[in-house]
């Protein structure tokens, strides 16, 4: 197996110290899964920041939006020696039958002319806003369909994991959509442009029992109402995606069919990306899917970090054949690797 | 605590035996929650009934529909000793890592003059169909929409556990419109007018982890695709709704709002009923909730059976005042019970 991208010689091309924390009593855990678009001859990245309160020894401590509070936030703090305090993995801990993030995500621009070098804004440019985003907005996908950007990204509050909208002309001001998917779901894709008069999505709910952890496609006249959704993609058990799989950026159209890459997860939770080739005209046909990885965690920084052997990636800028992808490397760098569109579809074996 | 309902001399209305199998190799195990509806001056019943093959000594076995079957299902038999057979209640059991329900529903018309005395039609309306239907369609509500019967159920395959809609006139020929809510979700009810020229439809997603089994409300321009999701009523620990809840039948329009029957269960699964009053021009808004159940298993055949301890209403009919609802009694027998709307209120103390 030959992976399909190239990394770039820069990588990781944004640490947690290049951007500054919300607050000063803040500190920056991770950057994780940018969306990428092109805007006014530059290359934006929306990169989700992950922060949480400065630890102190013997407690863990993490922020949770709450209007209701000064400046619009809360820390909820718990001494580590707590027997109701469990942790699930470094990303969940619970607390008395509560469900709480380790850290509290929003949402960044970072501008570069080149595509590698980025310098990220001084201030969020999308918090969580509203009750069913009191604990983030993470992994946003940026897609530029009939005159403005739509947003898609994860929206987490005690109510559950579900899909927000925004949308905006020129990242100066946003339009908020609410909630276009309920809980459980995540990983909402748009397509760039409409396939017989109808908008499509990929995206993934979740279930217990019955179900599981896959890849469904959906359609809309309007893309903030969704209808005739349907499973395209399950889970492989033995596999390198057998415990949960979800799209990436937005499906590339190609001359063999819309191409999407996707990301898979194993029993040990390592994160590889993989490919989808959808029918041109009707995307529920799914006409080839990688069975191995086409990019998986092997350069250290992919290895190693806050949540270790994860490549993710939710971003890319499509020139041509070629494709310049940024991902999230174990959940606390953003890096680059490029690969040809004619290559990805050979690995395929169409 | 006063019950509102007063349940009918003649319970149970319906059981098992007063319907035939779909199979002579089949038995009817249960009949479930009835959508409930008028139509040519009579009573409709669109019953679930949940079927499976005549057990043998040592097996157990249940059927899944399968286009690619003779007579379009299989049965799945699997030794009662089996050490990969596991059970989780009496409707779930799990076999080499896959999750089966341990009966088929399909949906059954039965008709009634007096609203008391059914007869149901000698075959089944509608059978799950398609591949996100292949272990059935459960628990159909019925609404009367812009010239149309709405029909929105709970269809179960390997894929999970989504909201259908089919629609028809006359009730010979079916407009199926595929999945309207993606997994997990179920308990959908649609409201029977346009409140500020959208549609609004209450709905059940659970999730696991952060989340849980919640009541939302969701908004459409054309009942087949959904949007603005929001969360409008939690479970609550301690109380007999504090595992999980779910609409009824269609929101009732009173003078103080839209009022809502839904069913809660607790630790136990013990399943009772309450009231939700949400505000009639913006439903987001809930202006009253039952503290403590307006119906609740009391009756014989409401503790014991095939799931024992359970009342689930998706079913009634609305005179003026007056109140006719069609409920599940312990997953096993149809029954009916009347309240004075205006008594419901009261009982919401407002």
């Amino acid at each position: 197996m030959s992976e399909a991208f190239t990394r770039v010689d820069a990588n990781p091309i944004m640490r947690p110290a290049d951007v500054r924390p919300t607050r000063p009593d803040m500190v920056i855990e991770c950057l994780l899964n940018p969306g990428a678009f092109r805007y006014q001859g530059k290359i934006g990245l929306l990169l989700r920041v992950a922060e949480r309160p400065i630890q102190e020894e013997g407690w863990v401590s993490t922020p949770v939006l709450d209007p209701t509070s000064v400046g619009g936030m809360r820390v909820v703090r718990i001494r580590k020696d707590d027997p109701e305090l469990q942790y699930t993995d470094p990303r969940i801990f619970s607390h008395q039958g509560k469900s709480y993030l380790t850290t509290l995500s929003h949402l960044r621009l970072a501008w570069s002319t080149d595509g590698i070098n980025f310098v990220a804004e001084d201030k969020p440019t999308l918090l969580g806003a509203g009750s069913h985003e009191s604990f983030g907005v993470e992994d946003c996908r940026v897609e530029w369909i009939d005159g403005r950007y739509y947003l898609t990204y994860t929206a987490v509050s005690e109510f559950g994991i579900g899909v927000g909208m925004i949308s905006t002309i020129d990242w100066q001001t946003f339009d908020r959509h609410g909630l276009i998917m309920p809980p459980h779901n995540k990983d909402c894709s748009l397509f760039p442009k409409r396939v017989g008069g109808a908008h499509f999505a990929l995206h993934r709910p979740s279930s217990q029992g019955i179900g599981g952890n896959y890849i469904w496609l959906s359609q809309s006249p309007d893309l903030l109402h969704w209808g005739d959704h349907r499973c395209i993609a399950l889970t492989r058990p033995g596999m390198w995606d057998s415990e949960r799989i979800g799209a990436g950026a937005a499906p590339i159209l190609t001359d063999a069919g819309w191409l999407a890459i996707y990301h898979g997860a194993d029993k040990k939770s390592r994160y590889c990306l993989g490919a989808l080739l959808l029918d041109a005209q009707d995307p529920y046909r799914v006409l080839a899917r990688s069975r191995t990885p086409i990019f998986e965690p092997l350069a250290p920084y992919e290895k190693t970090g806050f949540f270790g052997n994860v490549v993710f990636t939710n971003g890319h800028i499509v020139d041509g054949d070629h494709v310049t992808m940024y991902y999230g490397a174990s959940d606390e760098v953003i890096c680059s690797a490029t690969a040809s569109i004619q290559g990805i579809l050979e690995t395929l074996h169409l």
